[in-house]
């Protein structure tokens, strides 16, 4: 195992705080207002105890310094996080109006980016406050912010990468029939955290019928002999996200479930296979689709084949049909197809890829074959 | 104890979403867009699995069924929430442009309600596709939507309080000198859930100088012989929220700390007395503040005087300056005034209220003295 990353700097704030105000000014964009969630986590390291009702938003222009609004009463929280030495802190008290303060620090008259998550209320507070100016999401206007990973990134998606594939090897060890998917659920909790997870976001079983619905989580269906499972689990490791699925079975497989495992084995395969710069992330979904279609299953496979992942585990660029951002190295990103069948079973296999020079590297290598569990 | 309430229905979810439609039209809005959260709970039972940046909405118009627009692969999910009789669900799938979808719903002149927490991502969408139409926040537009609690309701929530009295009662008995705040804070979360909270919101041990940071939750301090001590803790019993605050002491506090006690407890009783059908909210935030103003302290108390509660620790209506609404039977809030010294303590006395036809009632009444704790 690899040892604890360097934690990041306020120096290391700065830069992306910098590099943000850049892309926007280079977008058209009169700055970047970022709300409490993933995109503050990552610009400045500070995460507010509660996301609440209260206007907490980083103001970022190009050609002036980072400005933190933030309630009076979280001040000295704010004043603690890592990246605070790189922006001023400009406060607001109860019963004041928060877009009153925020509007001097902003073009009455501009276009801005805003974090997608940012509440509707606070984005009606500042239209309502400046009608002169406009806004796009984030994930439309400025896409590429937090897509593309530097090599410190990129070690700790790695990290989390091989903790969740050493989850997976251990996984195959416990027991499945006679136990609830829930039980199954907690031992892939307990072996993330085991494997250096601070957080787990899901931890996916499905088996048999309950496969066939990509969302479900894990229930108390008691898993059974010739059930075929999906696993999907993921958290964040030192602040960065794993994500990966394999599709196992309790005892032999029928000739159809290995039949639907190998047509989504491929189109996995084939999809990891296209990933190079320059390719539209829409390319990567068009062949593990064409992959599945080709094979009678299309109207199965119901759900986009990845998301990108960093500070979170669904995050933009999303190989989706209609995204036609090209890839560029140092993105990450899910590669996930899967088929479903209603009332039967479902199959996914899912790895996390980062585009490099000339292609595509996994940061999940675990076996792809179906495993047969006890 | 009390035995578990009755669970809610279909038709209790179809009345309330009658109830929002018709508020909604006598409000002058064309209808009510409801995201995951606590909208989405209380007027349907369904909590999506994750909120992610799929579209989930609920539309309700008046004179129009309800609808659910959801991602079809978590329709599966909103087909069990216990609401689902009572609307209709509409799927997008991935690839698919989900405001596209949702338009044909939306009258393309109207003015929506739109819930304060639903992403800035989504309302942008909206507002791109239908350019005619125009929004405000639930918490602006339709502030009493969820702020006057019926019969099913208050049972809860005074269960919850009830709870939370317990929890605190017990604290007392434990050891605080000597133990970090932490481990205080789990104490009381433990005791939250012992008391039949299945959900715990926050544990506020603040101890010496950290109290008089009123947004600190508990950290590694390790708390002393002759600290104050701001505890305040809450979450959720049978979905509905618990939020009380008391201050106690280790050992006998000093003469100041004794005096800034019994100016906030004074305060608090005042507040409390305040609460009656017809008043302001604002009016009992004046008041509140009023008495520690008298008493020299009015830029120490850094906070409104208190806000909603019911399926979240954290609503409307807020006891705000400025906030004109009326206080009206059924309305459930905290009272909670506080008074903080930089680098030094802080005191924070908070109890649960509801408004009766004559006054208020507290749901919360344990002893308000400050407790003297080994």
């Amino acid at each position: 195992m690899t040892g604890t990353p360097a934690p990041f700097t306020a120096d290391d704030y700065r830069a992306r705080m910098e590099r943000a105000a850049r892309a926007a000014d280079e977008a058209g964009l009169a700055g970047v207002l970022v709300s409490p969630g993933p995109d503050l986590v990552w610009l400045t390291g500070y995460a507010p105890p509660a996301a609440t009702e209260r206007l907490t938003l980083l103001v970022l222009a190009p050609g002036q310094d980072p400005v933190l609004v933030v309630p009076t009463l979280e001040a000295p929280d704010a004043e603690k996080a890592v990246g605070a030495p790189a922006l001023k802190l400009r406060d607001w008290t109860d019963g004041k109006d928060p877009y009153t303060a925020t509007a001097p620090l902003l073009d009455a008259s501009g276009r801005f980016g805003v974090s997608d998550n940012a509440w509707a209320m606070h984005l009606l507070g500042l239209q309502r406050e400046l009608p002169g100016t406009s806004y796009v999401s984030l994930s439309d206007g400025l896409p590429m912010l937090r897509a593309v990973k530097d090599a410190a990134e990129l070690e700790r998606l790695a990290a989390a990468g091989a903790a969740a594939d050493d989850t997976y090897e251990e996984i195959l060890k416990v027991a499945f029939a006679g136990r609830r998917e829930s039980d199954v659920a907690g031992d892939l909790a307990d072996l993330l955290r085991h494997f250096g997870h601070e957080q787990v976001d899901f931890t996916v079983v499905g088996s048999g019928p309950n496969g066939a619905n990509p969302h479900h989580e894990a229930g108390s269906r008691v898993i059974g002999h010739g059930d075929t499972v999906v696993l999907d689990f993921g958290g964040l490791k030192h602040g960065y996200g794993s994500d990966t699925s394999r599709t196992v079975h309790v005892g032999e497989p029928s000739a159809e479930e290995q039949r639907v495992h190998d047509i989504v084995r491929a189109a996995q395969q084939a999809a990891f296979e296209a990933v190079r710069p320059g390719i539209a992330c829409q390319d990567v979904d068009r062949v593990a689709r064409a992959h599945i279609t080709d094979a009678g299953y299309g109207d199965r496979f119901i759900h986009r084949t990845g998301h990108g992942i960093g500070v979170t585990t669904h995050e933009p660029p999303y190989m989706i049909e209609g995204e036609e951002q090209p890839l560029v190295p140092g993105m990450c990103f899910s590669v996930e197809p899967g088929i479903y069948l209603p009332g039967r079973f479902g199959v996914r296999i899912e790895d996390i890829v980062t585009v490099t020079e000339d292609g595509g590297r996994r940061l999940n290598d675990t076996p792809r074959e179906m495993a047969v569990v006890n």
